[in-house]
Formats: C-alpha cells, sequence, structure tokens
C-alpha cells in the first residue's frame, strides 16, 4: 500500500478503496468470488434437495483488537461459524464488514484480515463478500468487524434453544472464563506466572462429530456475552423448564480461577468463545460426551447438571457443600466489550 | 423501555439486552424467526431447484442519521437489497447488526429501526437475524448499521460487471446526485428553496419489472459511492471495454444542479442510493427503457450512451459542444459517510 495508515479516501468507493479492497481483503482471502469485485456475490445452491438454510450475523468490538489466543479477525469468524453450528448447520459462506476509524495502522489491518481468512480456512468456510466503511478519527475505536454466515441444516436435525426437555442431561464442551479473562487482564495490564489465553475457535468441526454420534441433541448453546450462567437462563425460559447444575462440575482453569478471583469475576458469568453446552437425553449422555471428548476442542467435555420439570426459567446452583442458590442471568454489564 | 438513552449494559448480553432487543428490534420487525432469539435463523431453502445465491453486505455509517428522504434504517435496506438486485437476484433474507454509542437516544433508535423495518416490508424481504452491541461514548458515533443479504438468481441470468459488450446501450434509471446532495446540504446546514431529498428506495421491485422484460440485461450496477462516473469506469475496466457517455444525457434534478454547483461537486460522482445503470444489447434497449419508463422508480430513465471496443477502462464524456473528456474514477475522498 503506498499510505501506512487508513485515510478517509479509502472509503470513498473510489481508487483508493479499490486499492485497499484488491491489496488487503482481497489478496488475503484469495477466493475467486469476492475477488470478482460485484455488487453481490453469486454462490451455488447447496446441492441438497431437502434442509434448511441458517442465517446469522454478528458485529465484534472487542478491545483490545489483539490478545492472547486471537484477535478480532479470528473471533468475527469464530462467533458466526459457532452460531450457525449451534442450530445444528454446516457453515457454507460468510460475509464480512469493516468500519475503520480514520489513521488505523495499514500493517494491524492487514494482520486482522489475514488472521480472519485464516481462521475461515480453517473452519472450511467461504468469505464471499464484503465491505469497507471508513470514519473520522474519534468517531470509530480501531476496527469493528460484522460478519454474516449462511449454513446448511440437514432434513432431521431441530436443535433449539425452546427444546430442553425435563430429564434431559447438561453438558459442557470444556472449561469456561478463558475468553473473558484473557481479554480483560490483557486490558488491565495485569500479568500472571500462567499466562491465559481465549479459547476462541470455530465449533463446526465438533458440532459435525457431535451430531454423528447423537441424532437426539435438543440444544446447543455457545456461551459467549453473559456466560454460561446466562445462556442456561435463556435457554430454560425459551424450552418453559428448570435447570440444576453442579457448581464443582463446571471446569475452570486454575489461571482463570485465580484471574476471576483478582478481578471479582464469576467464571460463570464470563463470556467463552469456543465452548458450547449441549442438552440432550439422559440416556445418549454418555455416547455423546465420548465423542466430543475424542475431539481437540471436546477433551474436558463434562456432565454439569439435568434439566428439571417446573418452574419455568429458574437456573439453581448447587454448590459443593451441598447447598442451593438461585444462579441469575446477568444483570448490568460486567464486561464492556468482550467480543 | 426503562431507559432512556443506550447504556453499556444494554450490550452485555444480559436482562438488558434482551429488553432491548424485545421492546425495539422485535416488537418493530415482528418475524417469528428473529422472535425466536436463537443463534441463527433457520429459514426454507427456496423451492426453486435450480438457481444460485446472491450474498452481499453493506456497513452503514451515514451522518446525518436523519436525513431529507430516508434515515441509515431505510439506507440499511435499500442498500443491501440493491446490491443484491444488481445481480439479478430476488432478495430473500437479510441480517442485521448494530454497533450503537452509550447514551444514543433511545427514541432514535426506535426510529430507526421502525424505519428499517418499514422499508423491508415495503421491499418484501424478511430481516430474520440481528445483532447488537454497545461502544462507551466516543467510541463511535451514534450508530452504525450492517447488513448482509441473501437472495436467489434464477437459471439463465448472468448479470455481471463483467459482461458489457462492445456495441450495447447504457441505460440510467433517473437523475444523479439526489441522494449525495441531500446529505451534503443537510450537514452544511444549507436551505434551499426547493428542498433536496435523498433517491434512497429498494429498486428490486423495478429489476424484476426490467428482467421481465428483457432477458439480456448484461450489467446493472446501483451508483452508490464515488457515483456513475466511478461505477462506469469500474464496469468499463471489469469488462475490458470502453464507453462513451454523453453528458446532456445524464438527467439532473434543477436544486441538486444548484447545490452542486454551490458546494463544488460535479453530481456524475455524487452518490445515489436509488438509482441503477443497465448495460444491455442496442436492439433490447427500447424495450428496456420503456419497461423502466412504466415503473415508478424509473419514470426518468434514459439512454446516456454506449459500449465500445479498445481502450479497455476507458470512460469519455461527450460534452453538449462535441468536445470529449475522460471521465475518471473519483481519486479521493469526496463525500465521506454519505452511505
Amino acid at each position: 500500500m503506498t499510505e501506512n495508515v487508513v485515510l478517509l479516501a479509502h472509503g470513498s468507493g473510489g481508487t483508493l478503496s479499490q486499492e485497499l479492497i484488491e491489496q488487503i481483503f482481497v489478496r488475503h482471502m484469495a477466493d475467486d468470488v469476492l475477488s470478482g469485485m460485484e455488487d453481490a456475490a453469486i454462490v451455488p445452491l447447496p446441492s441438497e434437495p431437502h434442509g434448511s438454510l441458517a442465517l446469522t450475523t454478528d458485529s465484534f468490538v472487542v478491545q483490545p483488537l489483539f490478545f492472547p489466543g486471537g484477535d478480532i479477525g479470528k473471533l468475527s469468524v469464530c462467533g458466526t461459524v459457532n452460531d450457525l453450528a449451534m442450530r445444528g448447520a454446516r457453515p457454507l459462506y460468510l460475509t464480512t464488514g469493516y468500519v475503520i476509524e480514520e489513521g488505523f495502522p495499514m500493517a494491524d489491518l492487514d494482520r486482522i484480515a489475514a488472521s480472519q481468512a485464516a481462521t475461515a480456512r480453517a473452519a472450511g468456510v467461504r468469505i464471499v463478500a464484503g465491505d469497507t466503511k471508513v470514519v473520522e478519527r474519534g468517531s470509530g475505536d480501531g476496527v469493528f468487524i460484522n460478519t454474516a454466515g449462511i449454513g446448511l441444516v440437514p432434513d432431521g436435525v431441530r436443535i433449539s434453544a425452546g427444546n430442553a426437555q425435563p430429564g434431559d442431561a447438561i453438558l459442557l464442551s470444556g472449561a469456561v472464563g478463558d475468553h473473558g479473562l484473557a481479554i480483560m487482564t490483557r486490558r488491565e495490564g495485569l500479568e500472571f506466572a500462567s499466562p491465559l489465553s481465549s479459547d476462541c475457535a470455530p465449533l463446526n468441526d465438533l458440532v459435525a462429530r457431535m451430531l454423528a454420534a447423537c441424532t437426539q441433541i435438543h440444544v446447543l448453546r455457545d456461551p459467549t456475552r453473559g456466560g454460561v450462567a446466562t445462556a442456561l437462563n435463556e435457554l430454560a425460559e425459551r424450552s418453559g423448564v428448570s435447570m440444576e447444575i453442579a457448581e464443582e462440575a463446571v471446569p475452570v482453569h486454575a489461571p482463570v480461577a485465580a484471574a476471576a478471583e483478582l478481578l471479582g469475576l464469576d467464571p460463570l458469568y464470563v463470556a467463552n468463545e469456543g465452548k458450547l453446552i449441549a442438552i440432550v437425553p439422559a440416556g445418549e449422555a454418555g455416547a455423546l460426551l465420548a465423542a466430543m471428548r475424542a475431539h481437540p476442542l471436546g477433551a474436558e467435555a463434562t456432565a454439569i447438571g439435568r434439566v428439571l420439570e417446573g418452574n419455568a426459567g429458574r437456573v439453581v446452583l448447587r454448590t459443593a457443600l451441598g447447598t442451593r442458590r438461585l444462579l441469575d442471568r446477568l444483570a448490568g454489564e460486567q464486561l464492556p466489550r468482550i467480543c
């Protein structure tokens, strides 16, 4: 690039816009459809004659843009791929829109786009359409990225936040709080002996293995903003059921627990970007857990509780001491701009 | 809403987030799929067994958020619907992502969401998935909206920026510069006897009529950022052809011409949000123009020039005096944040 920072003119739609698109986005993403610079990308209809489409969108405003275990580019792919996977969909295509603040270093933009492209390749999903806007210095904050996604849901898959049934087992694919605490400790300038790292990862391959092992998955949910506690509350409410969670069953990595204590945060309310909750008939839980543990992203998978009848929307935490307390959803703003 | 401005906690993923989504977005959009509050929306695969999907994304950062003839909500639907239509696609579904600055008036957000929903209904397209993020005061600028879209391209439609053929006629659906000048005069606080109004409109119905009248449309392009001049340059370059445009054939409304002169702007470089360029075989131009003029959004449609062989990428403007000058693409930043 002839410029080393992004200028307002890079958002003009003129010569500099084209240069930015070609030299940053098209170069990293190297997709024939994207390179065509058309108003819209044309892609084939899924060849399966049946099934449904899954559609989702997510905007990413995380600060800092680069953090241990990832960056906003990687996060922007994982978040949207995971939202598709949580409906049992196979992610097919992504679109991405960047809102860039004037003066943003071109080298950082290049690094973010490269990371976004690499994550998409790793997840097996194509970024086929993009858009770039530039706002004046002080009207944005570095880079915001929107990623929308489209996926294919096979016939017969009926995974929904409203499908939890009394008697179902509640599974968690791994330890909680890694993403949120990695961001917060970096943001606060804290240093720990065991450095924290975001769990940010695309979960579509794990979900594909899970669907192959168990056709009776009722609910999948990635506990991002608001953490596991808020996600469980949403699911209990949508499904008209209550839930009981065993506190000591929820895995928390030691450095995460230490950082959470230092910062006064409860890991159950902290965002994850590479974990999922699965709710399945109790009789299927064993086989599903085995399939999850056979996958690198589910190695620490475990059962954390069960779905109960009545008291719709209520989530109870059973502590190690045997006491019970209500696990409410996140009320205020615990961790702004965590994703 | 219990709050009259947007708080950081409205972006937390917790209770206030849910309140914001339900009371603003779900209320206006009233779509069963959106109301389901799932990670991703599930929609049927298009029932046509053939055809292709069109995918596009656009972020909107226009200032001011409310302008004569529209607002960012309306614009966010028109821009994306039009990008789909420019590939000959029938728009089906939209997703939308809001990045809101802390302190933004709830009443303005409500107005924007209502306008977005009304425009989607008018265009016959469903908003099926959404996302909301909130950034600190000073880290954004009111509201940014991303809208991604998916449409269905019928078999046999081959409309592309690279399809212009020597001998083709270049048609324009109406007068240029209305959107950009409406924004600029409002931004500059200028008043005119004849108030300017943005041409912001969804063009999918016009395009459907055009496709019914003419199966040989080679190129469609909505001349947004950079205006007609920049769009023609892109098309000439992509198609490996040159073009000649008759300056006096390009319609410009009198108040637009007056405002452009006052502000030192050339309407050919000013953004439009409800106009399209169509490039078709010369023999089809008459029938297509008749079909365009029969539609309210094409009433002022006219032929503005023709496609020539050689000199790939070159666009020449023939003036009323008979002189010729090169019509280059927009180089710098003429009108920041026009869409």
